[in-house]
């Protein structure tokens, strides 16, 4: 039988380093230890746990750049057989070590099919999500409570209700919203899902409530359960507070029926580095596919806290993808068929008012959540005319139409373009 | 009665940011959100849920410098209000969002009275390892194995009773050995125990054994407890593949009565950029110390995967300090009197042999766990002679006398010194 193997591949900036030995001494280094001082017998044994080079691209700086400019992606197979099935197990096999040894960035990780197997990923997905929400074709449209800290449930009742009734169809909390006496868990389910039924009534629209699971550790599935049985409709997670591990034990629960949004809280302190840390797409796109983030919230190229285009679009691949190839590696060669997780909603945020949606739609087709705060709170006419401007928009892009001419009978969507503008 | 806070310190590079104005809407954006929009008799009320700025520090670049050096150390100050008892809370509020917002690292935390008082840190500490150990008057000798993976017990159990019986004082697990056929946790203990028993009889001297504690996060207390139960008397974590509330919790449980040894693997992520992530004294200092980590293992700066001296002098300082005020941030001023968590023992790692004792014991003192793996697997005389090397080389130090001299009378020292030097 075959072995198999998970993949990794590093971005390496070194000036001069000689990048094929840097590759063999990561394969056998992080595996095996040693390899030419094992005993000939020994060596068969062994080579079932030794790492393999699989590539080595030497990118050398261009006529007149700096030698710093000098690296090399470098990727390496490393054998199912060495690590358990889970994820710390992964992560620190191919860049514990690693991570401290010079100027190195995780750039790129597949999964062997066996490795794979043993996540059942989203639970929902995309189109489960949608199914809930009974909304088929069109974006969705996210909203964030404008703000939680120190309000009461009176309060945020009220926040709720004016976000529902403009038409939104997921609202979240903000992650910074914690278990406190004056709005804890329970609570705040309670009161937001009587609002939401309050405001179905007026938009005859389902929506769905991600309330944030914090605490400690190991009192989260509890804490979920609490939230569930109180009828919370979706969660959200600072996963990178707690480890990818933590989300998938809880997606994969049985009793945690319902969508998990996943935060990027914390994800600044991993991908912007060229040199460092783990690129946006590993982090906040496969890694949490496979952990069985059912949407992932990460920070657009459009607002005001950006990420580079070209990495939202990265996320958006790995996060919607079918192929089984982006994901899986095989000895054998490319992989043929569909990847077995369902795909992870995405949702580019932070900043994004009504004149970004048809960009927003431009980048990512249909399969997004646009997702809003103070483009919906700030609205010159309110906060409900702030959904609905929103809503408006979607429904110009998909139309055909553009944002200005539709805005001609539409007041609010008018509104908040001569607020905020539009880009296009 | 006033407000507690926690305070970060961020350094943030910006060519032409008005600093004093980002810091605003730091304190104001990660608290209450809004401000001066609020109604006067709301913000009476929210006062206490507000971040305040406690100093900027802008660093103009110096002259013929580029502006992309152009920094400020900023800290803000966010009240205890605001979250939870725990280390995803605070870090999720201090650095969540703002992480991903422009060229910022988190350099440093203060925590308030309250909050830290909700963290028992480390069960045992230095002098707690020390009294287990019966050492107190030199620095302790740790070794890892040299190769784990595809190795069996039998192997296992010789490769450890030849790194005790050159009088080491403990030994660790490889970080990347999982749960695995050959080598299970149970079994693992049980053979190295024997090995260890074994070499004491030569010896005369107690040693601790941690074991990698691994998999599924939520089932790591009940794997800990069965480690404990077949006799470990310490345990590894890979602590930042987990987050560190997993470390809080399992330092904390009253069942898990044995030292736990906090790996970095995965830290290269968060801090060798000066832009971007999480600064070493934070990551591997003050929050494992918090989270209670009973020894704490760090690239050194001497060896093969190098840290600058000055953060590894940072992280010394953090782990070791007594005093309350480098810790807890108080309004009225710098807390007197002694910290109330015990200290944890500095393990400077990664390539170290017998010739930079003396330098290891310039920087860190006699409170230091001087840790090798090759430099002791890789003596010329073999592994017992390696651990003796290293003996000899502490004892040399303490005594006064130069490795050279030293060396004269200890021919396992002498082949080490031939081997590898001596750098001073």
């Amino acid at each position: 039988m075959s072995n198999s193997y998970c993949v990794a591949t590093y971005r390496c900036h070194d000036e001069k380093a000689d990048f094929a030995k840097k590759a063999q001494g990561i394969a056998v280094g992080l595996t095996v230890g040693s390899w030419t001082d094992l005993p000939e017998t020994k060596k068969a044994e062994m080579q079932r746990h030794l790492g393999q080079v699989v590539d080595v691209k030497v990118h050398e700086p261009a006529p007149g750049a700096p030698a710093s400019e000098r690296y090399a992606d470098i990727s390496i197979a490393y054998p199912d057989a060495n690590f358990s099935r889970d994820i710390p197990a992964l992560l620190v096999t191919v860049f514990g070590k690693l991570s401290m040894d010079g100027k190195v960035k995780l750039i790129d990780l597949s999964f062997s099919e066996d490795f794979l197997s043993a996540f059942p990923g989203p639970k929902f997905g995309m189109q489960g999500v949608r199914e809930l929400l009974g909304v088929h074709d069109r974006p969705l449209l996210m909203s964030i409570f404008k703000s939680v800290i120190g309000h009461d449930l009176d309060t945020l009742r009220e926040q709720f209700y004016l976000q529902a009734a403009g038409g939104v169809d997921l609202i979240k909390d903000d992650e910074i919203l914690f278990e406190n006496p004056l709005t804890p868990i329970e609570k705040r389910v309670e009161a937001c899902l009587q609002a939401a039924a309050q405001a179905e009534q007026k938009t005859g629209q389902k929506l769905l409530y991600a309330t944030n699971l914090t605490g400690p550790t190991f009192g989260l599935l509890d804490q979920a359960r609490k939230a569930v049985a109180t009828g919370a409709n979706a969660l959200l997670f600072n996963v990178l507070a707690y480890g990818f591990d933590v989300l998938s034990e809880l997606s994969r629960h049985p009793e945690i029926n319902v969508p998990i949004m996943a935060h990027p809280a914390m994800a600044g302190a991993y991908y912007p580095s060229p040199h460092y840390g783990i690129a946006a797409n590993v982090l906040l796109g496969k890694l949490m596919r496979l952990s069985g983030a059912d949407l992932v919230l990460f920070p657009s190229p459009y607002g005001s806290v950006v990420m580079p285009r070209e990495e939202n679009m990265a996320i958006k691949e790995v996060l919607l993808t079918e192929r089984a190839s982006d994901y899986i590696y095989s000895r054998d060669g490319r992989p043929q068929g569909a990847l077995p997780l369902k795909t992870s909603f995405p949702v580019p945020s932070a900043g994004i008012h009504p004149g970004l949606v048809p960009l927003i739609l431009k980048d990512f087709g249909e399969q997004v959540i646009v997702n809003a705060g103070g483009g919906i709170h700030g609205h010159p006419m309110g906060t409900i005319a702030g959904g609905q401007a929103f809503r408006q928009a979607i429904a110009a892009c998909q139309a055909g139409q553009s944002l200005r001419a539709y805005a001609e009978n539409h007041p609010e969507l008018k509104a908040a373009i001569d607020a905020w503008g539009i880009r296009e």
